[in-house]
């Protein structure tokens, strides 16, 4: 049981540290032994739990999903409009990809040409983000006029925007930044009843990854 | 002279291969090899216009430099209003990107961590689209309440994400998604007498690079 928890423990200090040095080097050029030595681990410790890096880039992405599933699958307080569901959410991914190298990476393999494309989290955050729009407008909470294609595109395109700005200055994956994009784009989306969605999202800060 | 004639036409070719193999391989695993091949020249003619490929990844970071003043420095029809200019340019950067390898290379080197940034394409088009909304605000064609970097935050971020996304998938930078983008900011960007703004754009297409 011990063993096996710590065995456990080293696959997690192994995907994260794959996930650093991938950050750094880049998917190509990222090598085990820097992996390992990362992980502070042998490469045969490395090689007991993942047989290539093709398969380790796999479980990166994998475990990914399932932090971008934690960020998306939060229920909403009662009564939250589905608009401030979709608002908070942005800004709990924004501060998830901020902090979490392995959500990033997962990301950034969306874009990653030399490899093909296996869970696409990018792909997953469109359908989304999609999917909570239709639900806005079946609410009512669209403003009159406001196609749920064009409001997920911007989305879409900005929070991507955010999560590959934020690659060199994280200053894009801020809250304040967040705040701003939702403030220019609030009055065209909501339905005028709906005025009290707030830019700066509702949720608590979400605890560290 | 004919002589200088086809060395420049090969140093052309060799940028235009380094760009579709980088697009392909990634800047990392690319090989100089590969790239001559595609350009249907010896590994000796390659070595003889850049000495190693770091050489070649700047030239071509260059060479996307003047493709990208070539798309923001075109100078407006009289009577077009700043915003009005900004939604051109970026329907024109939209197409070059689809288009143009060299570019769409030039671009994705601002997220590349492997090396540290020179010239960021991604950062220069930050700050042209925040001087053109300058000028748009000091025209008074800016709604009353719109902050200038508000608005530069939300376009320079669905960009960078058209760009990002349309490395997968074209339709990201199809003329029909940026104008999607763009009737959804306008009502909130502009002032009422700037109505007349459209959202797909005034300029012809412009040629492909």
């Amino acid at each position: 049981m011990v063993k096996q928890e710590r065995a456990a423990r080293t696959r997690e200090t192994l995907i994260r540290s794959a996930a650093e040095i991938f950050d750094r080097d880049g998917f190509s050029t990222a090598s085990l032994t820097a992996i390992s030595s990362r992980a502070g681990v042998s490469n045969g410790a490395l090689h007991f739990h993942f047989s290539t890096k093709a398969v380790l880039v796999d479980v990166v992405e994998e475990t990914a999903l399932t932090r971008l599933l934690a960020v998306t699958n939060g229920a909403p307080p009662l009564g939250t409009s589905r608009v401030q569901l979709l608002v908070d959410v942005s800004h709990a991914l924004a501060d998830a990809l901020h902090d979490d190298v392995v959500l990033r990476v997962g990301f950034a393999l969306g874009g990653e040409t030399s490899r093909p494309p296996r869970t696409d989290l990018r792909q997953r955050w469109r359908c989304w983000v999609e999917e909570t729009l239709r639900q806005a407008e079946a609410e009512g909470e669209l403003r009159r006029g406001t196609a749920v294609q064009d409001a997920a595109t911007a989305v879409v395109a900005a929070t991507v925007g955010f999560e590959v700005l934020g690659v060199r200055d994280p200053t894009w994956l801020a809250a304040s930044t967040v705040t701003r994009f939702w403030r220019l784009l609030l009055p065209t989306l909501v339905a005028a009843r709906l005025t009290m969605v707030e830019a700066g999202g509702t949720r608590q800060p979400s605890p560290a990854a």
